[in-house]
């Protein structure tokens, strides 16, 4: 039995709480917030302690951290966390500045303790299942890859202006799954954006509309598109073409039911919000952490590959910036 | 907070131990079985006590149970629990009998204590929405409605001897699927089966594959397609033909991947079984009966609708037999 | 070159004309109709020549005609045709009483002239697909098969007044279909109907909404659901489960395109009426008449099976009046 | 009735023939053929005489003529075209030469005859659909296209030599499908190619796999996939995200059949090839350039528009070179 602790009692923090009780493998003991009431009131529904960082990090009858603190405190955390000798899942993006995002990774290296970023898209049934495919053989060499990911209102301005941008915020989830199905980062990259949603998005120097195009060593080439804004609801989209056909991962609606009238055939909506569509990733998400660590495996996303997705976010902005193609340089991998 | 005991620890009665457990508003404090064992066994894994029928009935600290037990059980325990003051839910069929399914609507009724049948099928959100559409004027007065219900595979020969036959057994669900959906059950029942999966099951004077067709008074007509083995999984799926247009729930798949080759494109199986199709089901199901306890309003699936249901299936049973249609007479629904 | 004469100019005969001018294989040299104008009228837009059916019978030099004239004029023109020695290809239905449809069997037998009757259905390219995946053996034994059949609205009712009732004019098609991917007639039938669109056809002794039951000697069961109002569109779809698997054709839409807002995901309705639903077919039912008088092969759709639709559709009316299951016997069949 | 010539019989002239053949309000009278027993042959099959371009082109009696000769031909065709005072519908592209292209645009302007350029999917039917729904206001300002255009397989290789490159030969059908919806060419061009199916078409300067991102001043973007195999057949797509939601047409399947087994769900694979897929496009293309002559409206496609997809075909094409973004200046569109 893990023995765990929760730092951020946030709305996303609520979320992996609830996995990491279910989970018949972990127990849920302590949860530390910087607003002790929040830690308190999440701890007495679960039946855990209210702790603050310190104690739960001195503490070493805990084995591992699920970091769900706001980003600016990841690298901090996940530093200290591995001095402590505690295994981690830290909730994406690693940081929003790739120098201190390598500093952590070179940290989590020395102290030689696991560390998981939570990318929790590839644990969506979905997604994991056109992965699996596509690792199967089922259609050849992979040569064009498609990701579409759009969300159904733009965040607040406030959060936009310290958001790291719509590259570092929103796309990383989508450089995360590019690299993963393609098997590691790309060469270069090219971005293309613009404030279509929210003039105010623009004036604060973001982007609520962009293309990104990847390209690899072999020719390999994924495209991304984003948007904040569909309107219908959450939009999660991958295409996958290969030399033998193409895989196709589509989007999840509330329901099975159509409705045929002389104004056409009305289907269901997508699931309106991640929540919606990606607790059951949470889910699965958690339990492949739990797994790994009991079995010594690798963790199934690392963070190296956390800092990867950075590097192509940086590229992407930089590429947006310039309009020239921007390298994802070695040293940019920690390599 | 309602205190809840659950009558039969099988298969299903785990099912409804998850949801009965997961509900904030009631706790599941004892479980009965006709093996100790197992009553004893789910008890310990959900923190509840293991106790004979008779301990959980005359215990007046429990509010209600759950019957999950053999259906040749049903009756008497509806019939000694409602003496004893409790409410119940219990899973369908009412009987195997339409006699004693009356008897014990009328001792229910007599003890005036709320019993509510478990068509878990109403609470699947696919049928919900289909049937709030419906309700909700989309398509105007209904019709046609078509019922499509496939099993994967066959029960045991054993268990089909003992099931009341594929009308009473399998396609009771449909024929209160119909009569919730046009609010009532139908004057004239016609049906026409056949051993087409295995002339076993013909040899034990049941068929695998069915179709009925109901009359309503005023025209309306619904059709119940049935086969004991569809091969690719559950398939279930209601069409209704309304003056305004048509509704549609279709099946459930595995996931949304679809793979298109040279030799077409390919999506996912449904979901291979009815525990994966049902569970939310199962869930809404339990919340439904805790809710309409609490509030007082009338059970969400009535005895009465459990014994129309029972009509029905016997009605088409007698019809399969002689080729003629055969009348749900006021009798048969306990008017 | 096969010379051949259309009878009937009206619409359906002018949907024919198109298809025989067309084919590289076929000339369409002369046109009759009751109306002399209307004969002139499509014969001179086509470069033929209008004639009398006397004169067209009369003529040694044309090999085929098309009968497209109204139903009540096809056992006698069938036999006269096929007296004066012609090919035939005859609208369907045969004829509204089966009495006369058998000695128009027994006439075109004793001539030795091929007749075949004008069942688009089986050659739109969705059935046709389904059929022959179901005789390439995808599926194995077929056991359960669904038919659906909706119309856009009702026909007038002086029409449905002369018409032979839903089960003789509409439904006539959905018999063909069952018996020819069945490969023959079905031994029983049961029939529910009752007038839900207009009760105007309800007084007038048909009905507009209807299910037919169809069993088989061996157990194979087929379903037919009818409708004179879908509303939507026309709604033209086979359902086939086997040993293997289910087979299904669906409708065909208007376009392809999806529109997605809050409101929910619109496709396109299906197409409206049966004209531009099976233009090809006609195309390709008259190809396949052509090709068989050429190579001398069976006709497609032979003139026994034009009777044995027939025959389905009397004990179809007759069930629908007593509720009882009728039979489909050999004398019915013409054997 | 408007007189009309064929300027090419090859394989797409012959395609051509048949829509000029069909058209109630034009005659194809002639045929010419850099091969005159091309020529011949397709002029007695249609019943036109077989003539040089010569003396088409001095014919006063002919009208229009309808270029559809190898690409090098077509600019000194339409500037002669014109010049003799013909109306003009000349397949795609204009040129390869954007400079040769920008000349011909000159020489109509000054001739004043009208100049379709054939641009065969404006009149698909599915992509008309959508344009139609998004002018209409469907769902707002568009902000995001997306179009998908894989070929089944890669043309020989000496084809490839001279094709002008596959931003030239292929994704011109998409640069006018992009112009066409957002109403104009963008202002800035991105693209990424590599040769992932074929390294021969890579060895001859080319690419196979592509995507090219647009950039118009208002900040709308549109993104192309291109890939020169799908091996699963024609897979033709358009998305458009607009301020209220989503807008896609969708692929063509070779019919509607599905067949449910424990392997999956298999529907029919998109239709093969282009000639399949866009018949009616090609005879609507022609009903379009007809109707505009008849009524004196503008031509639906103008040469204008052929030169301005050529244009960004040219910055595609140098931006792949470069790894810069390129701009499309007014010069290149001929302003």
């Amino acid at each position: 039995m893990l023995r765990v602790a929760l730092l951020g009692a946030g709305r996303i923090g609520q979320v992996h709480a609830k996995s990491m009780t279910a989970n018949a493998d972990s127990r849920l003991v302590a949860v530390a917030d910087a607003h002790a009431e929040a830690a308190q009131a999440l701890a007495a529904r679960i039946g855990a302690e209210a702790k603050t960082v310190d104690e739960i990090l001195g503490d070493t009858g805990i084995d591992a951290v699920l970091i769900a603190t706001s980003t600016d405190t990841h690298s901090d955390l996940i530093q200290r966390a591995v001095a402590a000798g505690k295994a981690v899942l830290c909730e994406k993006p690693v940081d929003l500045s790739l120098e201190r995002a390598l500093a952590t990774l070179k940290a989590a290296d020395d102290a030689g303790r696991p560390v998981m970023i939570g990318f929790n898209r590839r644990f969506d049934p979905n997604f994991a299942a056109l992965k699996a495919a596509f690792d199967g053989g089922e259609i050849g060499k992979g040569e064009l890859l498609s990701i579409t990911s759009f969300d159904p209102a733009p965040p607040p301005l406030e959060y936009v202006k310290v958001s790291g941008g719509l590259f570092r915020d929103m796309m990383i989830h989508d450089f995360d799954m590019a690299c993963w199905i393609f098997g590691g980062p790309p060469a270069r990259i090219t971005a293309t954006g613009s404030a279509m949603v929210d003039p105010e998005i623009g004036a604060a120097g973001d982007v609520d509309t962009a293309v990104v195009t990847m390209l690899w060593e072999d020719g390999r080439i994924a495209v991304i598109k984003n948007s904040r804004r569909a309107g219908y609801g959450y939009d999660q989209r991958i295409e996958l073409l290969g030399a033998g056909g193409l895989l196709a991962a589509k989007n999840v609606l509330e329901n099975t039911v159509e409705k045929i009238t002389a104004e056409g055939a009305v289907s269901a909506k997508p699931v309106h919000f991640f929540l919606e569509r990606y607790m059951r990733a949470y889910e699965d998400e958690w339990t492949a952490f739990v797994e790994a660590l009991k079995s010594g495996a690798d963790m199934p996303v690392t963070l190296r590959e956390g800092v990867a997705a950075l590097a192509c976010a940086e590229a992407a902005t930089r590429s947006a910036r310039t309009g020239e193609t921007a390298a994802v340089t070695p040293a940019m991998l920690g390599a």
